[in-house]
């Protein structure tokens, strides 16, 4: 039986980058790890992991929804001097309905937030502490992919499966590709690849396959920065704990302090690394720097 | 007297990376150059380009608002099982409200989009050619800032000032910097300086200083990819051309296929750059991947 | 086989009341009639037509969605000298995702508006003509309730079913009610209650029992000035016509000039109307005046 | 000097309709009341008290903005079997940008809502107790307008001029007009006028002529239903209490329960109302049913 608070306190990173950080893990990604990450770059190949912003994406309603975009120009009535004419758009949408970063500030428990910060922090107009915009200055560095599903041989895993440890490392193994302090680490599930072959967004958001709770110690130990899937929560759903929701966003988000990224698309990208056998990459993927927030939408950039 | 129709004519990329193009002179961007320009990466320093995304942005309202935030969640009243609680933001906002790429449907005249595309192409659901989508992969490669307010002496250029050939060499000179092929052209008028000291969004809007026509052949023939700018519009307003409304936006962006970059601070960079004497750097900023949208919202990096 | 263009084309009433009408039918309810619609309201009783606005709404997602109402203040993190505080909230929606009027500019076809004005006078900033707030001064007058589900002894007629002209003739035999010139009439089939009882979103869309386009002729010899139903779209669907989308809507929409008011929710006001035996009634309803808007949200007031 | 605590103790309505009202003194239309109301419909003739709801609305910016309206479709690139085209549109807006109800859960102080109820009932999700839609059976009944711009022979009156309860039997002194229990009360300020003449909306918001607090118990002593005003808070700004922001708010609404109409266009009323001598009218302003909304927009109309 997991105890969550337990793991959390053991891997809690309060105060390890002083008493006012509000970056977290991120702030593993030193200068030199990133000038390391920038010669990933070889070939100049781009793989952009982020899933379309429109009204087809995996939102089936409820508490948040899909992008609604809307045209306030299409230049077509314009009378302009001269030839001029543009278009323009605007959108209505969750920060959090499609690709994107979930900010410091988006989960708490026991009325505090990551780095000991009151919860009442977040409130009616955002988070005072650890709101997205405090990562402004991204998260760029290595990043390596480990594919769960093709470890396991299949399209995708299946609902509530419970990525352990074993797993991961199975899975570096199998690559050839070793986790390093200040990575960027995307697993892939094959969830995403599930909803772009059967378009079911009530089933592709009524659970997932994802980490378990052992795994958090596992991203500890190797001083993982930032953690990204191609589901929709990081964690297996239904999760290890009965009578928790989301254990494992607790202790990453609010403990350890670490960024995760959700709603990925690494199909292009997992082909390519296994067509040349290189699962580490040059990663970046700046929130858009919304005042407050508590999170991002996202299309990172991951550049072989 | 300037001819935007003859030197759109002149300077028309149509054609020049196939028929079906919709990416421009991103194309000028070859993995060689994605290569050489991740080399730049030498210190680990990040900088965040983009301006805060809140309601004392620079819109003074019209057709264009600034973003409005709403929390969705703020965690204070949730009963989920055990101990978790999350927050949730949502924003509704022009795309092209605060730091934003122009894409290559945003403008058209004489009923043509880049590369000939008929400009019925664009409508009320967006455009279904040279979308900001198609620029997914985004733009990555080597940014290079001239300081055009510090190479005249001033905090900020005067409404109005058009920047010539000249000054982008003189600034160039100074810098001891060189434009090539395939770079992403970053220039400073200190326009955002200007806002930033004295929060007038009307004064923002009203004019700028900017390209003057005849810079469009100079980017041409330096076969620049991108050009950006702490502006809201590239050109200096009031234009050259009396008749004409945003005359170099219509030869960059529907001729040259040029994707522009506005509303970003360069002020944190060029200090960087002056100190160092580095103008160059490694440049990445993805769009959001809106399905058929004109612009987005971005959050360029330059990371030296 | 019906021709929706011959009906059309025989009760078209543009010119009617001017060639510069944007109001139709509602011209039918003259100060006469209004005066003696007030004069129904004999014991004080209100009945309040509209349905609730929020995410629980009908619309399964796609072009209109349901609500979506956040807070902006909560009043919690307020520090206003004194006492004060106060909450306030944004709302996104379509204007006719809930209880609406569809406006005359709603629908067009062979190129024309209500009135013959060009469809081009619909546009990406609105209608110029035939816009909601040309009803401004609202709808008001003599309400009659057909209930055809009673009628029919059923809780809701089916999906598809198409009301006959027979039909609404029954229906006011039975409740001993007369329709009459400038008569706003409601006709319940029972589709809110169907909604009500399961919430099933998808499939109130996906059909409903609606007017048969024989009930054009009928609305339009009692000169009928407004109809308001319990479902979404007040005809049949699927309707009689299989290669036709909404004949009724064109018909009365465009020919006629008739305003429609759509998902509302009759039930309570039935209730009372089957006990009293009364099936008239005062019935008020502006819409909110959105500026060029095709369609406004509203809560039509019947009272006794 | 006012002590509002005192005034708004005094006349505190919390429990006179049960100690679960959320209703407030739209109670005191009584059914009786109501039918007397309807017999004011003499003429037929209708005005619209709304004002446009658009860009060009009286919001400067800021916590609220004016209502942004888009089109999500204009009919005009549609492929529907047969002739069917549509236009459709979506809105975002504060619900009490324009014109609108304050419901009685909109302004709270001492922790407690109109009638007891926990100031914690009014959270990120709405208002528990006290919404909008709690009145969705409306405010329909007797109207009367006290024009106290005519009354003083101004076009409008001063920004902070107080209203006095002299002033308001004054002005139904002149008028021949009484004031009764169960009635909407309308005063004119000119406020209104005001932004028509000069479109001055940061002018418009900065301050207003408005009622005093000795108001307050002129209303309640006469029984009053509703207050509603050309002005966009009611009361006169700056206020009586240099401490105090809006005391007239906090008590009338959390105090008395009354539910206030703001930012409406009198003048075409006004005119009317002088012309034939007749001041009082049937007005009917149903709030559009948002679950939990602390406002509402509306469209009042007078009815004489």
């Amino acid at each position: 039986m997991h105890d969550f608070r337990e793991i959390g306190a053991r891997l809690r990173n309060w105060g390890r980058w002083g008493d006012d950080d509000e970056r977290g893990t991120v702030n593993l990604i030193t200068p030199e790890r990133l000038v390391e990450a920038a010669g990933l770059v070889r070939r100049g190949a781009i793989f952009d992991l982020g899933i379309p912003f429109d009204g087809n994406g995996p939102q089936p309603g409820g508490g948040r929804i899909n992008p609604v975009r809307l045209m306030s120009e299409t230049g077509h009535d314009q009378d302009f001097p001269g030839a001029f004419h543009y278009a323009d758009d605007y959108v209505f949408m969750p920060l959090q309905s499609a690709s994107q970063w979930d900010g410091l500030a988006h989960v708490f428990y026991d009325d505090q937030l990551y780095n000991g910060f009151p919860s009442s922090d977040v409130g009616p107009h955002g988070a005072k502490h650890c709101s997205i915009d405090k990562l402004a200055k991204g998260i760029a560095g290595r990043g390596v992919l480990l594919d769960i599903a093709r470890l396991k041989g299949v399209e995708w895993l299946e609902q509530g499966y419970v990525i352990t440890p074993d797993d991961l490392d199975a899975a570096a193994e199998r690559q050839g590709v070793e986790v390093r302090s200040g990575d960027i680490l995307l697993f892939r599930t094959g969830w995403r690849t599930k909803f772009v072959t059967d378009g079911d967004a009530v089933s592709f958001m009524a659970g997932e396959p994802g980490l378990g709770l052992a795994c958090c110690e596992w991203l500890h130990e190797r001083e993982v920065a930032v953690v990204a899937s191609d589901n929709w929560a990081i964690e297996a759903l239904p999760g290890e704990i009965e009578t928790e929701m989301l254990p494992v966003h607790m202790v990453l988000i609010r403990d350890m302090g670490m960024t995760l990224g959700e709603i990925l698309d690494f199909d292009e990208l997992a082909a390519d690394c296994e067509d040349d056998g290189v699962w580490e990459f040059f990663l970046t993927s700046p929130p858009i720097k919304f005042s407050n927030a508590v999170g991002s939408p996202i299309n990172p950039l991951a550049i072989k």
